[in-house]
């Protein structure tokens, strides 16, 4: 290494002038900001994507897992001896301090971005080499103290460190999309309690079926969502199994081979986690199956949280023109003509936050199909929409039961009186008397307007005591 | 040509055995059964593309585009010397027996297919040669007289004879589409009409708002369709562009320059359209954006039928426990266990449709995206789901208009039953009482249970006059 | 029953006329021609349908599930007393000789329909009754012996009995699929390992990167499918999880709770599968996660193929002026005009199936989003998309497998050159002489058009030993 | 209205405390931050909405669009004598700074948002009433003088106001973003001219096909981009009409008939756009058609870039192993490994954006499906994906055309020498030879590695000056 970096000097002199240094690269020489941690590459990313207005500083968990795969490299890096006690110290300090939130303004390129994660992760390797030179008492930009990529890249390709750090970001992410969920169903869980007395006419198709509890109803919503959260623990377990030690396609060039066996144990002790290496390097280099298959699952919970909030719109709908069985809490005056009007705003967020997602998953689709040989260029833009996806996810549900489901209450008398009136419950005669018969009972109670049980007796098909035992809504509910 | 014709006597020798001829191409010999129009290079097709079972012949409109196609080019043959008399008449009669449907049956590769049409247009290449050759007084196979290449397609390639037979196949099952499209306007109108008195009240957001006539609510439908209509109209346009003449990639090599002039006249014969073509040939060749858009106006119809029929569904909820405004024809029964009940099949099933349309708009979508350098080899699948799509909305549309619409009724007492309990008639009172006034009588209507009307009289907020005046209904509805 | 019955013969006389029978139901009467084994409501969804012309005998593993499901029930009902000896015997006999295929040209109801499957579950329902009644000796539409609603479908609703039959058929559609992932991923394997030896350029961004074996490209378009093999019996784990037993709206109304117990075991003996009845039967009923989850999984599959196709694509561009790394077998000529043109006809054709199964995707996600309350009345054509989707996977799968990667060959003398001439292997140096003094070698190589070789030896950067164990590719890739 | 605003001041009376006022609505009292000009209904909406961290400033044409609606609408309540000659003045006036982008760090909801925009309306509302009640001398709060409701939402509703401001909005971004497309076309221009005499092979299916001019493949490419052009223009033009004056869901209650005719002239001088009034204004206010559409035109321009970009990385592969025709400029070293190497980072920024606006136009379709009755609620998240999609292909074409058109060179003998290799050139022997002896010429060629040139010549097919006269490239490209 001595070898090259006393080459090095001879190829890029660092100058400074006016709050300004110079730096160099394949591309020619570029004034930085003194003041910035990152550099030149940082720099022409900077330009060079000028996109969406969304800096990977909007999501920590993704500058954390960058910081948390750096750490990792330097250690293993330090016991094969590509790096020395002090630089390893001070790389691992500086990403320490990243870690801990303290350079995240520094973070600064589009989440939608071209080259692959490149940027990203030079963006990663300039702040952590420029910080890690002074604690070492350089100056920023002495790059042959601490180089970006000699140093803090060192044995590691964008290809395997971008990917690795993204799953690492995503189980982070995926840990407080569940808390969420968790949440969530607790709130459902108290009112389908609370409601488990209700009864109610259940509707088929958006006709009258037969009776359940308003109970039931939360109970199912919760039941959903106890699926989802099982499902995301599922599709985010493939995220513990990273290509980190594969380098530039994974064929692990420029890495020892005892690097792979030396960096997975640190990743595993900084995360806390049960990082594995995958088998198949070349495949994990340019596979994002994981990341589809974790938008799906994201997609499934939007699908069902859009279920509950349309079933929750229908079923509060009125006051007065509507099914009006339970009340949303108020949260904001509805219109600003109509007044008294209060509309149910927080479900009707969470069915917008649901086709983002939906949109995003096909966003990541068609990112994925666009891999080609040995590595997927589209990564970037599947990784911006997976986290807006988990964070407006996230906001919507602490939204949905914070704002809605815990203030949700039950028009009773609406709900016994739909199953007075209704003809479903001429269902429950069946075994009694056939479906033909019951039938013909429910056509005349349609024509004439009359109840199931006044024409059952009218027409003495069942005694009294047989009617009531059969209609009673507690034996029908299951 | 008749230096090659010798020549090919040599290459091919035809020989038959056991009711099959024996058929060359480049991969070398093949049994034909004798009975088969196709040829050698169908049959390949036939194995090559066992996908969806569906083949050419389940489109007929597919079939008369690629015949009128044929038949134009060999007319423009014929005046540039390129085919005889004899051979001009014979390709030109078997592409109107086609044209008629007589030989449909002899179109069986599949709708999914690889290689960009060419297994299409070949499979139209030889059949027509070999009726041809038939008409002829030759027997098939005898390409020496009339060949698949050389004489049916001559001066064509499948990348300008496929997209311009696909475009012509379009417009004509365009006009059905827009067919059905009236017809159900019709339908719509006659209840708009029907309507017009029934006074209801308007929902936004599922919340009760103002009043409005259902007539009203069945004009919108009928509005969004005559839109709908409109933009079919205009996204069909660019059909009428064609790039026939522009052969392999658009540069027309092997069709002589005057071709083109001769051949698009023939075209418009034909078709009876205003056929034109192109102005940048190469451009053409390649680019499906006019089918995109054509499916994006498909799309949106879709959308619209999927917005009618979930206000039809939510309209006609109940019978007792649901909304319950209108009553749609019943059409079968609606449960193998709960008697008498029956569902709003008709618009369930088109909402399916919708689905499928949408979800053939991203097929479509994604093979546009997918084409390459002067080609876009996915243009099978494009067309296999835009004639998937048209077909599913005419039956849908058809099956809407007769089954459902036309047999709606109105439940007048319900709706004007919601009026007079509603609290939403407040807002009319805005400009006599101000919005804060407003809001307060709402709020205590909602929280006693009692009604705008007797509020506004009991706080002698206005007159018995004024009041009848600003909530006559009729003065409410525009 | 017995008492209903009783009465049923009053309310329905069965009559025959000129080779009909006239069956009764909830909306009148109607013609059904003797020949039938299904009935009138049947015939009213042939008639209310008549949409994508794809019938339910398209997908016989559907029919088969369904066979299975109504035999588990009689078998059940049996053990209840709620079906005789005789009458059980007869359902079971014809649910087998449907399940062997000889009455599926009776199940003709459109795949796309509305009711929720009702008329699905009333076809199924209508056959068995129908031959049932001739195996007890009675004629068809003598339901007052065997009724398709109170015998076929005791204890039943479509409600249960549908999304049973889905999973069911799916479990089987999912084990085929699986044989043909299975049977690719095994030519896969022989390529990549007689391609084990071809040392190649690999490529990252399309732009020449460091160097790998044609092998590790095969073997890693193996992994991705064995993982994708994965998911697929991960996602189709949930489908043993049925509701059967819950009947209308989970609640189970009209099922004994003993049923349950009952009908789950014979379902197990059946289909030879572990079934296994759900927790929340309301949600249960509604859900279809099960089916969206399952669809992401075809859809991963699709994009993995789609990836390959468009890698084998790419590799074997040229043949002159492309990659033209490898050979794919010739399966048709490729041009009606370039002569010996050939295309890659079979990656096109898989490419195209997966636009198809990610339309379908998206098309089942509506679908799910759309379910309301207790129901999702859009089932249907979730169903048809996903049979669909496995149907062309399965048949591009094996022709994909058969028909280009058994006869794929390597262009050695190509892959070696491009090596030979690379600059990418410059990246082996960086150990050596470090990132900066590397890049600097790059950009003089390109710029002068030599070789890295000769300008690191012209610039004694290292010995000559030391760059050829440095260059050695076998050292390279891994 | 005096009326009105006697009472009012009984209802909430202002007081202030500690720099915050307090303010009333329907739910109760809240405390604003004294400097801030929204209120109450913004204040809860801020709460309620915490989801995107995209809030209405994000974009300031949609705030000018909101400005432009609520001056109009002063401008003919004022002619209506709605609102007094001093407060029409200082609401115009407050609507003119904000148009200047004086307030827009005031406009601070969520752009997803429940509500049906009726949060943006009112914050739009609150700002221009606070800044106007300072013109008037009074302190913000006092609303009896000006109030958000009564005066700035005089004669509307958010029903017909938000929808306008939209469309109004939209208007003014698509003339940005055609004039980002026109830019774009005449970088690719200036590269069609450069590259007129460039000879190259044209590839159909990625296999080599005829000759062309690079030229003409960039002039495919601006062609494509002025079809684009075209199509949004024609997709906008819908937005002209609008539905201000139907106010609550279209009626027009609580706006006199007269209101109408005056607010659309003063929208058209405001915007200098040829605004015009909707036929049906019930449809018009729940109709969200024009904006799907529109997004299927952005979604077809994301389309065509990605098919541009996936040609330029096709066509700069290698720079040694791909195709080599092209270089685009460097614009950042491409890897953090790989010393040397530049990836087409622009075209790869540029595919992405692609994915994400055609994931957005998935998020439209869905919303506007989502519609329900007489209103769609969804179009909040329809604005949001729309204005993203705007602003993201609006900078990835200035930076595709600035930063990488621009610099684009052709390897002029890479192109040549492809020709001359060529297989394909034999198709123009076609008209000569005919296409059977065509094929064994080029099977020939291909398995003996020779040039067609020399085959045909060896073989006497045709004389040299035949072959030179037939084989003359410029001959071929048309």
């Amino acid at each position: 290494m001595e070898h090259a970096n006393n080459r090095y000097e001879n190829i890029a002199q660092l100058y400074r002038t006016n709050g300004q240094r110079t730096e160099h690269d394949l591309l020619g020489d570029k004034a930085i900001p003194d003041t910035a941690y990152y550099g030149i590459q940082t720099l022409r990313a900077l330009e060079n994507f000028d996109i969406s207005g969304i800096s990977l500083n909007f999501y920590p968990s993704f500058i954390r897992g960058l910081a948390g795969v750096k750490k990792a490299a330097a250690l293993a890096n330090h016991e094969l001896d590509n790096l020395s006690d002090s630089t390893t110290h001070a790389i691992c300090q500086a990403c320490d301090e990243i870690s801990m939130g303290m350079l995240h303004n520094h973070f600064i390129v589009d989440m939608i971005q071209g080259g692959a994660g490149t940027s990203t992760n030079m963006n990663a390797n300039e702040v952590i080499a420029n910080r890690a030179l002074e604690i070492l008492g350089h100056q920023r930009g002495e790059y042959q103290f601490c180089s970006p990529n000699n140093h803090v890249n060192c044995s590691q390709s964008t290809n395997d460190a971008y990917p690795t750090a993204i799953k690492i970001a995503l189980l982070e992410a995926n840990d407080e999309l569940l808390q969420e969920v968790d949440n969530l169903i607790e709130y459902i869980d108290e009112k389908a309690d609370e409601f488990s007395d209700v009864l109610k006419m259940g509707r088929t198709q958006l006709q009258d079926a037969v009776p359940m509890t308003l109970g039931q109803s939360f109970q199912a919503f919760a039941t959903s969502l106890r699926n989802e959260a099982e499902r995301l623990k599922t599709c985010s377990v493939p995220f513990l199994t990273v290509n980190l030690g594969g380098t530039a396609i994974g064929t692990g060039l420029n890495a020892e081979p005892a690097y792979r066996e030396k960096v997975i144990p640190h990743l595993c002790n900084i995360t806390g986690r049960n990082i594995v290496l995958a088998d198949d390097l070349i495949e994990a280099t340019h596979d994002t199956g994981s990341l589809v298959m974790y938008s799906s699952a994201l997609k499934q919970l939007a699908v069902k949280l859009s279920k509950i909030c349309n079933d929750l719109r229908l079923l509060s709908s009125g006051p007065r023109a509507g099914l009006n069985e339970i009340n949303l809490p108020a949260m904001q005056p509805g219109s600003s003509i109509m007044p008294g009007k209060v509309n149910p705003v927080i479900p009707e967020v969470v069915n917008q936050i649901a086709y983002k997602v939906i949109g995003n998953d096909l966003t990541i689709t068609m990112a994925a199909e666009a891999g080609q040989l040995e590595l997927n260029v589209m990564e970037p833009v599947m990784v911006e929409s997976l986290f807006e996806s988990i964070e407006i996810l996230k906001n919507g549900m602490n939204t949905l039961g914070v704002r809605c489901i815990q203030g949700i209450t039950a028009n009773r008398e609406v709900c016994s009186a739909n199953i007075r009136n209704s003809i479903g419950v001429v269902t429950a005669l069946n075994p009694y008397l056939g479906y033909e018969v019951c039938t013909r009972i429910a056509k005349e109670a349609l024509e004439s307007a009359s109840s199931v049980y006044d024409l059952v007796l009218e027409k003495r098909l069942l005694t009294k005591e047989q009617l009531d035992s059969a209609l009673a809504p507690e034996n029908m509910v299951g």
